[in-house]
């Protein structure tokens, strides 16, 4: 990666702060705190997909020896929650369920006991009376006539569709009847898990001051702390959510969940901590996941290869709750029109209720889906009309300045050179004219947002804010809600804040993701919002110290007004004078003595505006998978996979890198094997080895570079990594694989059995 | 208490907000935090009074199983320290001795083992070898020719003092020839211990970034902060200081002490969190204490009752260290023309080492013996005079608008008050008149400072600082790096908070005594500085606060601009239309939309500036001893303690009654029973049972009052409480006992032994 910025610490790929104390296994994760008179807890979840609760005997498990506590829908206030709280209506979960059951998994009673194992055992002899209900396990029977509607008590146009979003511009039917090539196609696209490697945990504490105080692995803490407090009856600051070391979320831990609900609720009702921790089961067999969609996708092209327009229906089957299936609904259909331009667009997405475990927020959230469907597409195209997949792209693909309507228009945009580089890097036309029977090439291409516009959470703070403390000793303490879950944020805002302020990153304490000391508030970990959201206010705060300083320095050598400043190796000196520097620590000193001892502190928040309702910036790549696929068995190996992309300015390459590894590895998982097999909402692959996570052996070989781009809206340039990076491989995939047998995937995932079959051979 | 101000939450005795979590016993001091990994340290103590080290072996207690790590004097760095930064030759300590002990007790080892018991074990197998020098053991031996030097490193104009510091100002020696009466009098006063509850421990950990942690019961954290920095030569940021709940300091813990250093220095060492906990031995035979003066005051009388001048010069025996001493010599001065007025005075103050356990910081600092000192000598002159010693106190008191040379301007002043309502109180005037043999009663007064204002501890921050974040749900979160020791000001600026913003304290959240999150810095806990100083910067603070809701509030009604407006009942309102009220939530909330998701927050600072060298506002009283004194044994009971003191405002009058509570066990014991029997630098009384500490029944019952008084510079009229209140017990029982005995006792403590002495009976 290269740069005409002159950076001393972004674009170094600085080990990550917590890589230490992970590699030693001293880093706490909520599972990991024990606190004096700590009860274990446990949930009971419904056994049935669809049912009315007739009653809960819990008198033989509340006789249980250590079992401190039981709870069930009828203890708990009759409050509804969900993240979409500027929608009041669709908040459609109760911590507990109350008179219903909706999914197999969903929480009926949690105990709290001495132990884990009288917890287990206080579940198991809580007797549950249901009414069983005829169950929807499709979006089909969802929708059939007749179905069983899943949420009588809110009311929906058509049964079962929560909620549903249409966009159209320019004259679609006038081009599809114009147009020389219609493409009318329909997807499935399957659901798979987050799979994080530390189930979702929890520690709640009821202090002797009125007060909650709640451990939880989470993207969001301050999510966390609206949304319990609204549940619980208290006052948001009543409540304190801090975030531990998390080991992972990829959008599955983005909202109040039931446990940390039951945890808090049970701790302030007898004055005891609580923990819950999942299981590994509970979580691949009742928790969210990405959205299964049905998708009909009909695409107009000229015969030269130009995009005309787009129609685009999408089904979501969201599971048994709305969750985030709002935004899953909405960003689909952005999704749809982005990465190439499509002057005519019409989309329509419901979500659709099923007795199925809610799907929920996952990583690329809505674009590996449309992202399969439009990258397949122009594959198909490409084919049809005899141009080149990366000429056909390079024609349609956006470019800095075009507009999406209604959304954003771009601005730093990587797209073409991604196509050119990794064409390039893979010898792609040659390459392809050459491939041999039962090996294939293929190409997807992705764009994503750098965090989310539209405020669904409806907070009422900026959507992010950091506070830079300067002390004279040259350290400075940054404090910030933002969260780090494993994707390296802690490091990425240090590297930001030591640039601006021409320090290192050890120079730099944090405090980060505690509601009760770190600024308010932060929306949190997901939308690839953090590098450019919560960076944007670490540099703002930053600014307003090296004002201070600049000032001081200033006065010390009676500088001109027009000289120029610049903070570098822990110094303040004029930019033509660097012989006229003042330490850091001593510039600091100087202001507070100008202010007579009150403390340097800066203050930045950043939240967009004049930025449309999707995002302020957009990344941008392209990704070839080269893959071989045995003839006999139809098992896909994917030799090597080359991306080129364009986050903007790398802040942390490495760490980019690391990004861009695991959404190889989650994209492979999506492509090929990963799958939750389900019969009428009761999932069967229930561990990692029947779910068929791929493991590092299956990881492919491959490189990637950056396409160096300049966000004007980023720190130092940089936009979103990593989760856009999930939506090419696919796509890409299912491209190699057509090359390889003749058989077009549309719908995932590509299990050998469909290949077998797409290549008649079963 | 009355008060003319209309307060709604001060002046209330609302409990404690930490006597819940007390009382279950839940509250964490730091000998209840456990670390994973964590090791348990031991200091290796000098068991000579003062020696050169010529060796010590290691090697035996390193081969003990279970031992991590042992550090002598020769593996720290060379660098001394000591609270007067101001002057850095005061500073004379090493964490750990190297060459030389200089009392019993003097730390020269320091072990970190797996369990406690190794890490004695561990200590009894180190070999020292000593060679003995003389040792000083009085202010006598030390000053006398060819006595043993202490310090021999560190230039003293006379060998052995280590400081001195001189005060004058009229013309003594000319009213010494006029006047009428001169008292010319020896005194001698003891050392006494803190004998706070909570033995001194600490927990460091040093961490994967590169900073360290420690948890220390300190009522300074700052201090521990900057001088743990400067002897472990890291940067004061990248350590952080958390004061957990703490037992009591009494003066005691304002100090860095060696165990945290080695608590740092080993976990930093070694990489694993190391906790040391002092024994109640350890405590008792080592511990900082009291100072012992010798003291010699002359004062000269008018013979109609006036004061004309006094000499004082005082020796103290500081121990083998400076450690406060500086204060005390700097302070003594201070009391000793302090409470009537010296029109002519004299102070020469001397700090002599001895080698014994240094003096320190001790509750009411100074004053105890100064007033000691000139109360009773107050008490002689009025029987030499024949005027009642309430009279002869109501000619020379004190009153608002006197000045102290060179020192400053008493604002409020309820001296006079005090001494008129402890007489009708106590039917003073006829009860001395009808005292059955054996009964006596006595009388005492003090005052006190509020703070100190000069800065020796050379910080640059504010002496305090307060940020105070507002939120729409009606609540707020007080940060203050102010330290409740026990002495309740967690409380207590809840309470001003409240009060300034019309709330609750359950209202408030607060986050105290972190340097790493609360605001830098508030110099600790000690010349009760709290109420006042973090009470000023709180009320500040919450006034930004009220500002911009006032804005809000006068926006929505569109009021007049000379509206006045009010906080009141979690409301905000124009004072003459309490109807047009805005909830305080709402007006967060309406602020927050003004600044388009800015958070509300208030900072506010405090630091006494015009207020001379020693405290912006000073505290008096007066208390009477009603005692019996059996004149077979000698044994003093104390019958009825009564006493009138001037606060200004009581924030919580029940916190100032426990904090009388307190003062009059403290002057009881110092009165007197407790003492340190020691010999040759040897402490013999080593158990609360031999120190002879005052147990529950032997306090008297007892009755206080309020003189009402609103100090101009306190937050809502409040000032000192509870420290100076240490101050006239013993004078006052000293002087019962003389009521009753016929022996004035001008040597502390007033044993049985003494009494009978003074009796002539032995």
């Amino acid at each position: 990666m290269s740069t005409d910025h002159n950076f001393s610490v972004v674009g170094k790929s600085l080990p990550r702060s917590d890589a230490r104390i992970k590699a030693v296994g001293a880093a706490q994760y909520a599972d990991d705190i024990f606190l004096p008179g700590m009860l274990y807890g446990k949930l009971l979840r419904s056994p049935v997909a669809h049912a009315l609760i007739k009653s809960i005997d819990t008198s033989a498990a509340e006789a249980l020896p250590g079992v401190k506590c039981i709870i069930t829908g009828q203890n708990i206030p009759k409050i509804k929650y969900g993240n979409w709280r500027l929608v009041p209506e669709s908040q459609d979960e109760f911590a507990l369920a109350i008179d219903k059951v909706r999914f197999i998994g969903d929480e009926v009673a949690a105990v709290a006991a001495l132990d884990k194992d009288s917890a287990e055992e206080a579940i198991r002899l809580i007797k549950v009376e249901y009414e069983e209900l005829p169950g929807a396990y499709s979006v089909e029977e969802s929708l059939a006539d007749g179905g069983p509607v899943i949420h009588d008590e809110y009311k929906q146009d058509i049964p079962n569709i929560s909620l549903d979003r249409k966009i159209e511009y320019g004259e679609l039917d006038k081009v599809f009847a114009e147009a020389d090539l219609i493409l009318d196609d329909h997807f499935t696209v399957h659901a798979v898990s987050h799979a994080y490697m530390e189930p979702c945990a929890c520690v709640a504490e009821y202090d002797h001051d009125g007060r909650l105080t709640i451990w939880t692995s989470t993207q969001a803490p301050y999510f966390v702390q609206c949304l319990l407090a609204s549940t619980m009856e208290m006052r948001e600051n009543d409540i304190r959510v801090i975030k531990p070391f998390v080991g992972g979320g990829f959008g599955g831990k983005m909202e109040m969940r039931p446990w940390e609900f039951c945890a808090a609720f049970i701790a302030r009702k007898i004055g005891r901590p609580v923990k819950f921790t999942l299981t590994r089961e509970e979580e691949l067999s009742t928790g969210r996941r990405r959205h299964p969609m049905n998708i009909h996708s009909k695409v107009a092209f000229s015969k030269d290869g130009m995009l005309l327009g787009k129609e685009f229906n999408v089904h979501l089957d969201g599971g048994a709750y709305n969750s985030m299936g709002p935004t899953a609904c909405f960003l689909c259909g952005n999704f749809g029109a982005m990465l190439y331009n499509y002057p005519n667009y019409r989309y329509y997405g419901a979500h659709v209720y099923t007795n199925k475990p809610p799907a929920g927020a996952m990583r690329g959230f809505g674009a590996p889906q449309a992202l399969f469907v439009a990258e397949t597409q122009m594959n198909v195209a490409a084919e049809k009309l005899g141009i080149d997949p990366v000429d056909i792209r390079l024609m349609n693909a956006m470019e800095s300045g075009d507009e999406i309507p209604g959304v954003a228009t771009i601005s730093s945009c990587g797209f073409k050179e991604s196509l050119v580089k990794v064409a390039e890097m893979t010898d792609w036309r040659e390459k392809r004219k050459n491939l041999k029977p039962g090996q294939g090439l293929g190409l997807g291409c992705y764009s994503f947002i750098s965090g989310g516009v539209f405020n669904w959470f409806n907070t009422r703070y900026n959507f992010t804010r950091a506070e830079v403390r300067a002390f004279d000793d040259g350290t400075v303490h940054l404090m910030t809600m933002a969260s780090d879950i494993g994707q390296g944020c802690d490091t990425v805002l240090r590297q930001i804040l030591a640039e601006e302020l021409g320090l290192q990153i050890t120079d730099i304490r944090l405090t980060a993701a505690d509601t009760a000391v770190t600024p308010q508030a932060d929306l949190g970990t997901w939308g690839s919002r953090v590098t450019l959201m919560a960076g944007n206010a670490v540099r703002k705060a930053a600014q307003e110290i090296k004002e201070e300083l600049f000032k001081m320095v200033s006065l010390k050598f009676d500088l001109n007004v027009i000289h120029d400043l610049r903070c570098g190796d822990g110094k303040i000196y004029p930019a033509n004078r660097p012989d006229r520097a003042v330490s850091f620590g001593d510039a600091v000193r100087m202001a507070q003595r100008a202010k007579r001892g009150e403390p340097v502190i800066g203050y930045g928040s950043y939240t967009p505006r004049n930025k449309g309702l999707v995002t302020p910036a957009f990344s941008f790549g392209a990704q070839v998978a080269e893959c071989e696929v045995d003839q006999e068995t139809g098992a896909v190996e994917v030799k090597y996979m080359t991306t080129a992309h364009d986050c903007g300015t790398p802040i942390n390459p490495m760490s980019v890198e690391g990004q861009l590894e695991g959404s190889v590895h989650m994209g492979l998982g999506y492509a090929l094997c990963e799958q939750f097999i389900m019969k009428e909402g009761k999932t069967l692959t229930t561990t990692f080895l029947d779910y068929k996570i791929p493991c590092a052996e299956d990881m492919p070989p491959g490189v990637s570079v950056h396409v160096d781009t300049y966000e004007p809206d980023g720190p130092f340039g940089a936009k979103e990594a990593g989760e856009g990076l999930v939506s090419p491989t696919a796509p890409a995939i299912a491209d190699a694989v057509y090359a390889a047998t003749g058989y077009r995937c549309m719908d995932l995932p590509l299990t050998p059995q469909k290949i077998l079959a797409g290549m008649k051979k079963i």
